[in-house]
């Protein structure tokens, strides 16, 4: 499929690999590491560096990097300092999206410095996390994955194509416990039936998208559903629940755009694990390689 | 479990990632890549280029680098130039486990730009390639995975736990019937059976082995078992067949060095793909981006 390529235009991307590289389209240039501690924590593009400035207490803008001020060595001074920026420019120059919602910051999800304003993870370049799941049904001798069509309404990608479910993770709740809760709130999957789906995987991308830089970490979860279960958009966020035929998914992945960049590298992961993806494939090594990159 | 570590002693390591760590514990201090047209295709010792410097018309000896004379541009004058080069150490020096069995080199497996005699794969530090098949069982409401001690006859890992079947990846066969061929060949698996076997990952790592660099990609394959099957070692490279609970393979991989070392990744990579692995274990994503290093 690589070799059908059509043109740089991104509709034109007809491979698995482009999958990949659209949620890896990041470069360095234009982009400057947040170091704490020496640490990078994000990536700061040199416009949102620039409004920074106004900050010298709290934030060091360095030719090639931006560096958190020395003196805010603890997590509630860190979080707090920035805060105030944050809501500084916000009242100044707008930051689209403003959620009074804290994520956690630090190179990992279990060891956050500080937190910020959910709105500002991508101007920061800060690591976002999300938990994803398949949802699959076999029968008839065929397989079967519920799809779903993001609402019209979503801030990101509407419209686009999903996972059953899937969502944010925020602090204080175990990756387990996030997911049975949205599977009840966006596919209205009864608790013992969540309980069952298994944690298959996690993938990693970094990208620039309209909203900023994205530097994610999504846990992938599975879950076999019995072919009488029908989910319900419970939670307005998905206007459709579609079950597809793998093989239609699989095109879908490999020659459109119409699934959301991210959730298309789930289920590509999803395919992969599940057999519908020959080890003779001579994209085999990049693909699997491509979806779990170390940063 | 990470920080149950005892000393820097192998055999005192106790976490799925200690398995990671010496499945990549390649330093590039004392090693040179091998530059083929400014193509990272290996990694050579310092003592290994120095026996090197005796064929300049063949490899030219740089500080930092391994360089293939510029004026070897075919894929058969780089075979034979080699192999006149390789030949000549071993009658002088030796070359240990040699062959005659030509192995193919490139950045990867589809793409050779030449061949060199298998035996020196982990002196030129070239890649390596193979295909493993984890067999498992599902009974009695249990899940079981069966393992195979390797013989005491092997040149490498004699005794270790492997997986039920696993080898080299010749050229001119693809992965999937040469898959089918080794279940065979080491367990007696018919060919109908074999079939069933589903791609389902690949693994990557480099690291320094007794027997030099290694720079491998194994594919994964995963066979559901019917719980009357009992494999047979039929090649005499293995003693013996044992069927596990995999909670007990678990616990293997995770406290002992008893497993060799890839075959502990494969398994692993197993575990995750199966749910054996909570996605809020702290070790998540680098368990996970560890298996799958790109270089």
């Amino acid at each position: 499929m690589r070799r059908q390529r059509l043109s740089d235009q991104p509709e034109a991307w007809v491979s698995y690999l482009d999958r990949i590289a659209e949620a890896n389209n990041w470069k360095q240039d234009g982009y400057r590491p947040l170091l704490v501690d020496g640490h990078e924590l994000g990536q700061t593009s040199d416009a949102f560096a620039a409004s920074l400035e106004k900050y010298p207490d709290v934030f060091v803008i360095e030719p090639n990097a931006v560096r958190l001020a020395d003196g805010l060595s603890s997590y509630d001074e860190r979080t707090e300092a920035i805060a105030a920026c944050l809501n500084d420019i916000r009242q100044t120059r707008g930051i689209h999206g403003w959620r009074n919602e804290n994520y956690p910051v630090g190179r990992t999800f279990e060891r956050p410095v500080f937190e910020i304003e959910r709105a500002a993870v991508p101007l920061l370049g800060t690591r976002g996390y999300g938990v994803h799941m398949n949802g699959y049904v076999r029968k008839d001798g065929g397989f079967f994955m519920w799809i779903a069509r993001r609402s019209l309404q979503k801030a990101t990608a509407p419209g686009k194509l999903d996972q059953m479910v899937g969502g944010g993770q925020p602090a204080g709740l175990s990756v387990r416990d996030n997911l049975i809760k949205e599977c009840g709130e966006e596919a209205a999957i009864p608790r013992d039936l969540a309980e069952m789906a298994r944690p298959v995987s996690a993938i990693t991308y970094r990208c620039v998208r309209p909203e900023g830089f994205r530097w994610d970490l999504l846990w992938c979860y599975d879950l076999e559903l019995p072919a009488s279960f029908v989910p319900v958009a419970a939670d307005g966020e998905v206007d459709e629940f579609m079950l597809m035929n793998i093989n239609d998914v699989a095109a879908g992945i490999r020659e459109t755009t119409d699934y959301k960049f991210n959730c298309a590298l789930v289920i590509l992961d999803f395919l992969i694990r599940h057999g519908f993806v020959e080890a003779d494939d001579p994209d085999y090594e990049h693909l699997v390689t491509g979806l779990h990159p170390r940063f």
